[in-house]
C-alpha cells in the first residue's frame, strides 16, 4: 500500500546503520560518528543569545519568503562573498534540504532527468524520488582526485530529457574543489544544452591549502540558469537550526519559488533570528573554523594513510574524504565495526560510499568519513578502523 | 523554464491578496487579518521559556524522527484523548504542511487521484501539484452548514485511480464538525473502496456548542488506513514553530514515513524543545482557549448577520467561516477593499473562498474568514465589510 515511489526510495546511506549504531551504544559501546557531517565545533552564543532575546508575545507566521531581517543580512553576505544577489533573490528554506526539493520542483517535471557527477550527495536520492526525475551522471575517480573527466566524458551522459545539472562545489562526499575553469567548463555544458544548474555550494567556506572558490553564481552569462542552494547548518556548525536558502537573479523562477515556499506557509521565527545573528558575526569567524578544519583533514589523512591497503583522495573542501578500504563490501565492514567489533569498548561509525553511487559496484569498497570532530577523536577512529580491518581479514 | 507542475499551480488564496495588502499599509492603512487562520492568542511562555533553558554548546542534527522527549510527550497526548499512538507511530514535521506532502508521497504515485469535500483548505492544493496527483470532490453546501452530501454522491466521484480520502475536521474552511455518523460513513466508503485516510485533525480542541469530536483514529477497524496529520501552530496558538506531525498504525506506512523524514535529515531542534513544553501544559489550558474562541465565533456570526445579504453557515469548529457575499466576484471584491476602500484608515483582508473550490464557479461570490482577532476588532472588521459593500455595490 507504500507508494511505489517511496518504496524504490533508497534508505538514506548516511543514516541507514544507525539502528546498528544505537544497539551497540545500549551494548555500552561508545562510537566514533564519522559517518554524518554534524561538526563538534561550538555554534556561536550569538545564535541562542538572539532567540533569548527575542520578545513576542505571539509566536505567528513569519513571511513565506523568510523574515525581512534574515534576507537582508543573507544578500549582505552574497554580496561581500561577490555575488550579485539582493533579499528579493532569495528564499529561506528548511535547510539546504528543502532548498533542494523546491529548485527540483520548479526546474523539472516528472519524468525529466538530473545531470550530476558520480559520488554525489546520497540523499539527493531522496528527492529525485519524490519528485519523480531520474538521474544520469559522468564518472569522477578517487585516484585522480575527483577531478572533472572530459567534456564528452560529461556530455555523453546528456540526454534529450537533462534539464539540470546538479552540483555539489565543494564536494560532497568527495571533497573535491572544481577549479576555476572546471566551474566554466560545466557551465558551458549547461549553455549548450540549455540546462538549469543547481549549485549547492553550502561547503564554500571550508576550502584548504589556499584552494580558490569559484561559484556557477560568479559568471554573469550564467546568471539566468543559476540557482545557489544553501544552508548554515555547516557554515556556523548549525545543523540543527535547518535554516537554508535558494538564490536566484531568474525572475521567473524566483516567482515559481516563491510560490512553493508560500504553499508550506513558513520557515520557523525563532531558528531564522537566530541565522541573523549568525550572520552578523565578525568576517574573521570563518578564518578560525577553516584554520581547525584544514587540521583535521591534516589529521585523518595522516591518519588513513598509516592503515594498510586504504587509499583516499587528498581533501581540499568541505569536510569529507572518500576512503577505498581493501575490502569487498564496505557497507558489510561498516556494518561489522557496529555489531561485531570494540576496542576496550569503542567502535566507529561510517557511510558506506556505494550509496552515494549510482552504479553502486564502482563505490562498493569505498565509505564516506567526515571529519567533524576534535583531533584526538579523529586518530582514534582512524586507528580502531585499522584494527578493525585487521580483525575483518582475519574472519 | 518553470517546471510546468509548478507553472499550473495556483498560488496560495490565502496569500495571494499580499501584495496589495503590503501596498495598503504603504499607503498608511490599518489592515485587519481575516484572510489567515494566525491567532493573536497569546502563545505560552512556557514554550519561550524552555527554548531559553535549553543550554546547549552544538546546534547539531535532532534525530530525524524527532527527538525522543516531544515523541515521548505528543504520544501521551494522544492517548489522553483517546488515541491509542505510541512514539513508535509518530513522525515530527515541519509544521502539519510537510506531514501533509510526507503523507501524501508515502500513499500515492504520480498520477493517482485524491478524494475530498469542496470547499477544501486551498493550500492542499500545492501539495497535489508537488506529488503530481490530481483531485476529485464530492460537494458540500454552505446553506446546509456544509454536512456530508449522501453516499453515493460521495461515491460518485471515486474512480479507479482514487487511493486516498483527504479530511480535515473540523473543517478548514468551512468551519463545519462531522458527527460520529459521518465519519464513520467515511471510513466505511474509505474501506469498501480501500482508500488510505489522511486525517487532517489539527483543529480538534476548537470544538463548540458542546459538540462532540469524533477521530479517524478512534475506530480499531480503521487504524490499519489512517495517517493522522497533526500541529501544534493552532492548537498553542504557535503558528510560527512550524511543528507538526504524522501519526498511523500502519508499520509499512510508518516505515515511509521515517525514511522520508530520514531524507531532509531534521525538524529544528529548539522548536521541539519548545514544544515539549506546550504539551505539559495543564489539562484545561484548552477550555480557556475554546471559551476564547466561542465568544469570537459569536461575536462574528453575529457581525455578519448585520450586514445585508450575506449569508454564512453556523460554524462549530475550527476558527473559520464561510461568508456568502452579495458580490458577483469576492476577490475581485477582497481587492477592491485593499485598494479602493478605507474607512477611517482601515480596511480588511480576506481569503477569496473560490481558490477553495475545484469548481471555482461555486465558491466564487464566497470568502473565508478566521475569527482569529480579538473581538472588538472582529465587530470593527465586520462593519467595515459592510462599509464597503455599500460603496462596492454604489460603484
Amino acid at each position: 500500500m507504500v507508494s511505489k515511489r517511496i518504496q524504490d526510495m533508497p534508505f538514506s546511506s548516511i543514516r541507514k546503520l544507525t539502528p546498528f549504531a544505537n544497539q551497540a551504544k545500549k551494548e555500552g559501546k561508545f562510537v566514533y560518528h564519522l559517518n554524518i557531517g554534524a561538526p563538534d565545533v561550538v555554534t556561536p552564543k550569538a545564535f541562542f543569545q538572539a532567540i533569548k532575546e527575542a520578545d513576542l508575545d505571539v509566536l505567528s507566521y513569519p513571511p513565506s519568503q523568510g523574515i525581512p531581517e534574515l534576507l537582508e543580512e543573507n544578500a549582505k553576505y552574497f554580496q561581500k562573498i561577490g555575488l550579485n544577489f539582493t533579499k528579493d533573490d532569495l528564499v529561506i528554506t528548511n535547510g539546504g534540504s528543502e532548498a533542494l526539493l523546491f529548485a527540483l520542483l520548479a526546474t523539472t517535471d516528472a519524468g525529466d532527468q538530473v545531470l550530476t557527477c558520480e559520488p554525489f550527495y546520497t540523499n539527493y536520492k531522496t528527492y529525485f524520488h519524490e519528485v519523480g526525475v531520474t538521474v544520469t551522471t559522468f564518472p569522477t575517480d578517487v585516484k585522480e582526485g575527483f577531478a572533472l573527466p572530459a567534456r564528452e566524458v560529461i556530455e555523453k551522459a546528456i540526454t534529450d530529457k537533462t534539464k539540470v545539472l546538479l552540483i555539489s562545489n565543494p564536494g560532497n562526499p568527495t571533497g573535491a574543489v572544481y577549479s576555476k575553469e572546471e566551474v566554466r567548463l560545466l557551465g558551458d555544458i549547461a549553455k549548450d544544452h540549455d540546462l538549469f544548474i543547481l549549485a549547492d555550494e553550502v561547503y564554500r567556506e571550508f576550502i584548504y591549502d589556499g584552494k580558490e572558490f569559484t561559484s556557477f553564481a560568479s559568471f554573469e552569462d550564467l546568471a539566468d540558469r543559476v540557482i545557489v542552494l544553501d544552508s548554515i547548518s555547516k557554515r556556523f556548525s548549525a545543523c540543527g537550526a535547518r535554516i537554508g536558502c535558494t538564490a536566484t537573479k531568474n525572475k521567473a523562477m524566483q516567482e515559481a519559488l516563491v510560490k512553493l515556499a508560500t504553499g508550506r506557509l513558513a520557515c520557523p521565527y525563532l531558528e531564522q533570528v537566530g541565522a541573523v545573528a549568525l550572520y552578523q558575526l565578525p568576517d574573521n569567524y570563518f578564518d578560525q573554523v577553516r584554520e581547525e578544519y584544514t587540521l583535521r583533514r591534516n589529521c585523518i589523512e595522516a591518519e588513513l594513510a598509516k592503515i594498510p591497503g586504504v587509499v583516499t583522495s587528498h581533501s581540499t573542501g568541505a569536510f569529507y574524504i572518500i576512503a577505498d578500504l581493501p575490502v569487498e563490501d564496505a557497507e558489510d565492514f561498516a556494518r561489522f565495526m557496529l555489531t561485531d567489533f570494540q576496542d576496550q569498548g569503542e567502535t566507529v561509525m561510517m557511510a558506506p560510499a556505494g550509496g552515494f553511487y549510482q552504479n553502486t559496484q564502482v563505490g562498493k569498497s569505498q565509505v564516506r568519513l567526515a571529519y567533524v570532530l576534535e583531533r584526538e577523536k579523529i586518530t582514534r577512529a582512524c586507528q580502531l578502523i585499522g584494527l578493525a580491518l585487521e580483525e575483518y581479514k582475519k574472519r
